[in-house]
């Protein structure tokens, strides 16, 4: 009877130059976010099927990993459909475990309560090269603050991660789905289309100008509004000047609490960050997920084409979940493409530990045993990493071996001292 | 639509407390075994059910969460048996996945390799008071080494580690398969019954050697072997020389090279030690899993009734998986255990960092808060934990709301600058 040796389809093993990276970004991300006072919390894997499929969690519910019911609940003969032998599945999020873990927990914890959480999450998407079933989240959320605040803390919080693991020359694009929405407006499109022309504004970066008022145009837009929304979006400048522009343009629509908060974000951010990039008003900024309600942010890297992280203020999904109102607000970076881009530079890991190795020949006397344990203990007390091998017969493939493990120093030891 | 609040029967949801001494511990483990040369790695957490139902978990298979499979691969409609839905589970632990990371990268990894794994594992157990279904393992194994340098070095990693942990006057339990075969070979028990001999000798310590003689005669076996068997024990010292004596007693059944190796074990260990506890023989150590075949240990520690961890050589366990040999020997902690009895000590974490609040008056001018946030930025530079609120009105629940989150230090800014 032998294994079957690949992992599950889509899953993957981890070997120990990525675990050391991997490692590293974790305890930067506890270090980072511990400093400005977010605290870790843990869910469980596994939750119930009801809340995975309440319909907060859109196109990801349909890519749940179902998991059987055991024992006398499982009725097989009688059962009609999948949910008549499923009670619970794998989370495809942190944020639904994070909302039912604050309902149970809220006397418990401080008010506002800022939460990490580093966990794994399970989608059975379709595999593809560099995107897994299995993989890791990290999200910050800052839950019953509803002043900017939040987004200006999470916002250093997360660019101070950054900047500590050596990402330089990012973008941190931010709008508002309020400012958005009065964009719209504003332009003469029916409120009841918004989602649609905010899908299609989404592909801006991708289509640009032209190729949006083609599409818009396709779905019937009036040739005015278009014309309207499309030439506002010119005017419009990246920055705080940008930002007043619109509240001024909108002023009979929007509160102008929408564009000074954006404001603030913005030269809080630019006064107060630790590391080297831009924060800029994006107008055309959507994010997918339809529960964002106020200033939505995302991270742009040109090293990396598409988004390595982003957030949002939904101050309606906690209730909705827990039946009494919650402010939230949630900085979301990819774990997993931050560790590729490491990986793929070859990362050396600052003040990574000096590795020897001991190769001691087979059959050692017991009291030689002994000396070369208690040097390796002082050694390893002195903070180095020490790994006692008995040499090998092909002692060069063994040293080489060792080498690509990262041991740089090799010491032998004979059983006659030699 | 309202959430279930609960976790799931049996999981846990882990508070800002818990995870503190969690991540405290995990970083040690990381650290300690890191200098013994362990290197982390990682498995998926789901596994292929064929794997986990190999008959290598024993009772642990018949506790498997199992996944449903999907899209068109689940025929509800054809499904006979609960095996024609299922293509995969939960890990029940982290010896199995092991296995099939061996055998998937054995070309990739090091020979010896030393491995640390951390990770959750699943298991449908009747849930418990302290016992959950779903807890983190920790094991470090050395595959492919076949002196008893395995043994010794798992040892002082792991008791390095509880010494560092605070943990003291803690006991090494250890034995061998082969001695405790051959101890029952000597007495007359016929070979077939070991396992049944063994199963009774195990509760030596809870119903001692009467206990012991009686459920053996109920069981029908010879007076005399019973006798020569546990008197055998009467004269066993918990040491070298019991070691020793023991070799001679069986030298005709006994190869020499396992006391001898026991007893380098035993010394090596005392003699390299950094941690505060004793090493023992105990000829009475059977350990459950029946893969086991050389040397066993078990920590046993008076705070705590049952084991916080053992483990031992399983030489022939991964061939049965792969198809090739490779000689193995595991130590595995109770991850849980240890993290309960830390947080039942009310442990403080050593130099954990200065938590200082801040707390703004509402609606603070722009300037003013720049200033704070700087303020802010320079304290947690300099290691400070600096965590910023907006002052409630009722300020003194606040503050004792962070007062109970650690924070010892308050700081208040006014927009009027008082």
């Amino acid at each position: 009877m032998t294994l079957k040796k690949k992992p599950v389809t889509g899953m993957k093993d981890i070997l120990p130059r990525e675990m050391e990276i991997r490692n590293y970004v974790m305890n930067m991300i506890r270090d980072t976010y511990g400093a400005f006072g977010f605290s870790s919390i843990e869910t469980p894997c596994v939750e119930h099927i009801e809340n995975l499929c309440s319909k907060q969690g859109g196109e990801n519910e349909k890519l749940i990993f179902k998991i059987l019911k055991r024992g006398e609940k499982l009725k097989l003969e009688d059962a009609r459909e999948e949910s008549d032998l499923v009670d619970s599945g794998l989370r495809y999020d942190l944020t639904v475990p994070l909302s039912r873990y604050y309902a149970n927990h809220a006397n418990e914890l401080p008010s506002p309560f800022k939460a990490l959480q580093m966990g794994n999450v399970w989608r059975a998407d379709r595999p593809q090269r560099g995107r897994f079933r299995q993989f890791m989240q990290c999200d910050i959320d800052i839950l019953g603050e509803p002043t900017c605040l939040a987004e200006i803390e999470l916002v250093l919080a997360t660019t101070t991660l950054l900047g500590k693991l050596d990402f330089h020359n990012f973008t941190i694009r931010i709008n508002d789905r309020k400012l958005l929405k009065a964009m719209a407006q504003y332009s003469g499109f029916p409120a009841e289309s918004f989602d649609t022309v905010f899908i299609i504004l989404d592909k801006m970066d991708k289509i640009g100008v032209e190729g949006v008022a083609a599409e818009l145009e396709k779905e019937g837009f009036a040739r005015e509004s278009i014309d309207r929304y499309l030439g506002m979006f010119q005017e419009i400048t990246p920055d705080a000047a940008g930002v007043r522009f619109c509240g001024e343009k909108l002023r009979e629509i929007l509160d102008p609490s929408v564009t000074e908060d954006l404001i603030t974000v913005m030269t809080a951010v630019d006064a107060a960050k630790t590391a080297d990039f831009r924060i800029v008003f994006d107008p055309t900024l959507v994010r997918g997920m339809s529960y964002y309600t106020g200033p939505i942010f995302e991270i742009s890297m040109d090293e990396f084409g598409s988004s390595v992280g982003g957030g949002g203020r939904y101050d309606e999904m906690i209730g909705k979940f827990t039946g009494s109102d919650t402010c939230a607000c949630g900085f979301s970076i990819g774990f997993e493409r931050i560790v590729m881009l490491l990986l793929e530079r070859g990362y050396e890991i600052p003040s990574g530990r000096e590795k020897k190795a001991y190769l001691i020949e087979k059959n050692m006397p017991a009291d030689r045993l002994l000396e070369i344990l208690k040097q390796a203990e002082e050694e390893r007390r002195a903070g180095k990493q020490v790994c006692i091998s008995i040499m090998k017969k092909n002692k060069k493939f063994q040293k080489d071996q060792m080498t690509a493990e990262g041991y740089r120093e090799f010491v032998e030891f004979f059983r006659d001292k030699r």
